[in-house]
């Protein structure tokens, strides 16, 4: 390891400890070292409030002249509540600035990083890219597509079941993995599940860890049949958005709305069409949103390429069973070869399961490799 | 850890070593340690020839007189070619002697230990006990209940699926995994499959390793529906064993036995009976088998209690389809309370691929613990 990954880790690492905190904001991290030593350290702490490089400067002082610093994002060009965050570096003195990963917006990209070599720092890039293209996953699609990046969640038995041939399903999983998806929920803006989910269940949706914080509650409701008694109608513990299909039930539309609900229409017949329930909440500002449908609706979301992250919990358990369902449904692919690969794929412990995270590489992106 | 576990993991590193070539005697290895030096290692090498505990001891000579013996299984009491190994060790002055697991038959476990502690032998046993149990699953079993340790391996998609609809089958899993599985068929003294597949893929089902063993090939085939031209009835590579079920072709039967196939019916009926097939597989002192089967058969063999270990394969990409099958069929079970749990759980990387291990625990089990 080089001391440019050693430091890079350290901004990293700060970066990443806000997690949740800089919301619409990204996670930045700055570490400044001169002659060996580290001189400032800054994160991006809440939005509104200063960039990590500022931080960072601010604790270097006059020790920053002649420096590197190390940014997990490329700083920005723009004049924002603390400046342009190069122009900043320039004024500073730094020597050498170390960059994990440009910045997303193609608007901007590469702005910052031509302030500073206009002003004859040097600047490298590139160093921990991966890591840091990660951390901001959401961010990164988010604001180049105005679309939420889409994690789709399943609790499935090592066969792929996700319940019996008679629709038992509780639980699938330990409970160490069900308090791992309520990380989850705690990191999402919106949770989305199907009505059969709701009628049969009745759930809360809710995040229930300390000082966790409640997504909005999407519900996929052609018809309009959800029972107005529903937890998630009569509760108030979180916002309630539910997507119909072409045709709906005007009545009880404005019933549930009077109740505070939100309804949208999509263009879907018979079902809602989940690229319009993408888009909308695109357009609504919701950046992040966790599936935890059935079978049916993942199958549908994933043919329409709209899964950026797979996350499936698998229990070392057989339940068997050719009716019993499994976590994906939907016709599926017809050759073997068309089967929809999980890039960077992992699998780590969570208390008996395992807990797999993968991103799914679909076919016009694959060819563009 | 202890002297005592790091000269236990010396001798079962040599006792692995061994594996695929002391058959049917299981694997042994033994350390002898006099004044905190090594003073005799020993395994077991091949069926007939001395045990580990006889090379140790030949290796050590004058040196083993008050020392420690470390051997992964209990020191045997009958007169086999190299006279009972608990009598060499009492004859050769050890002080200690250290034991991971007793012997597994039940006609003879313990003996050994007597025979040492008699003599007046400090005798410590259960050092490294699951370690040593695991490396003879199959010895261990097949010893005690006459009947093969059965292996159910599968190849899947991440959800659970091993053909898409429209049955396109190839390769769900990487080059690499499927090296893995010809290192499966090296250990197993046969290997089981369905007629569908050897109509539909007309598998040769050898090993595909450098000095590999080719298992038997068993094939399950209730009719005797099997073309005289597929690869196993003509190549000759392997012997081929198949079971029928109650009611089958008498004329095709003489035919394949003239041709060198044995036939075994069973009393399934209209499908084979798999808990026949085990027994006779027993009898004829096939200790280890491998299933390589659709969902269908590997529910029979399940259902049936019959799977000692589950090997499944998992590939990071999707399938989906709800007709598309699974690893696990049949009828399946009914409350997810019921599901069948797999112990011991592990997953580690194989290429690009996940390779899980799991042991079935049995509800009459469960409730023996």
């Amino acid at each position: 390891m080089t001391n440019h990954h050693f430091y890079m880790d350290l901004a990293l690492k700060n970066a990443e400890a806000m997690k949740g905190q800089t919301d619409p904001n990204p996670l930045v991290g700055a570490v400044i070292v001169n002659d060996n030593r580290v001189v400032g350290i800054g994160a991006h702490l809440k939005a509104g409030e200063p960039h990590a490089e500022i931080h960072a400067l601010r604790m270097a002082g006059d020790q920053a002249r002649g420096g590197t610093i190390y940014v997990t994002l490329e700083p920005c060009s723009h004049h924002g509540r603390t400046g342009p965050c190069a122009e900043a570096i320039v004024d500073a003195g730094l020597k050498t600035v170390v960059i994990a990963t440009l910045d997303p917006n193609p608007l901007v990209s590469g702005q910052g990083v031509s302030i500073l070599k206009d002003a004859g720092i040097e600047v490298i890039t590139g160093v921990r890219a991966e890591e840091s293209k990660k951390m901001n996953e959401v961010f990164n699609k988010f604001i180049v597509e105005k679309k939420p990046f889409v994690t789709l969640k399943s609790g499935i038995s090592l066969d792929g079941k996700i319940a019996t041939y008679s629709s038992s399903s509780k639980w699938i999983t330990s409970a160490e993995a069900r308090q791992d998806v309520h990380q989850l929920r705690n990191e999402n803006m919106a949770i989305l599940v199907g009505i059969n989910t709701i009628v049969k269940d009745n759930p809360e949706l809710t995040t229930r860890i300390p000082n966790g914080r409640n997504p909005i509650r999407v519900i996929l409701d052609s018809t309009l049949q959800i029972p107005l008694d529903a937890k998630v109608i009569k509760d108030m513990q979180a916002e309630t958005w539910i997507f119909t299909a072409e045709h709906y039930d005007e009545e009880k539309r404005k019933i549930l709305e009077e109740l505070g609900i939100k309804v949208w229409p999509t263009t879907g017949s018979p079902h809602v069409n989940p690229v319009d329930v993408v888009q909308t909440l695109g357009e609504k500002l919701v950046s992040s949103l966790l599936i935890e449908g059935g079978g049916t609706i993942n199958a549908a979301f994933l043919e329409n390429k709209l899964v950026d992250k797979a996350v499936i919990y698998i229990a070392p358990k057989l339940v068997g069973g050719r009716e019993a369902p499994t976590f994906l449904e939907g016709a599926g692919i017809d050759k073997m070869g068309d089967a929809i690969e999980l890039s960077d794929a992992s699998i780590i412990s969570v208390g008996k399961d395992f807990k797999f995270v993968g991103y799914p590489v679909y076919i016009d992106q694959q060819s563009e490799k």
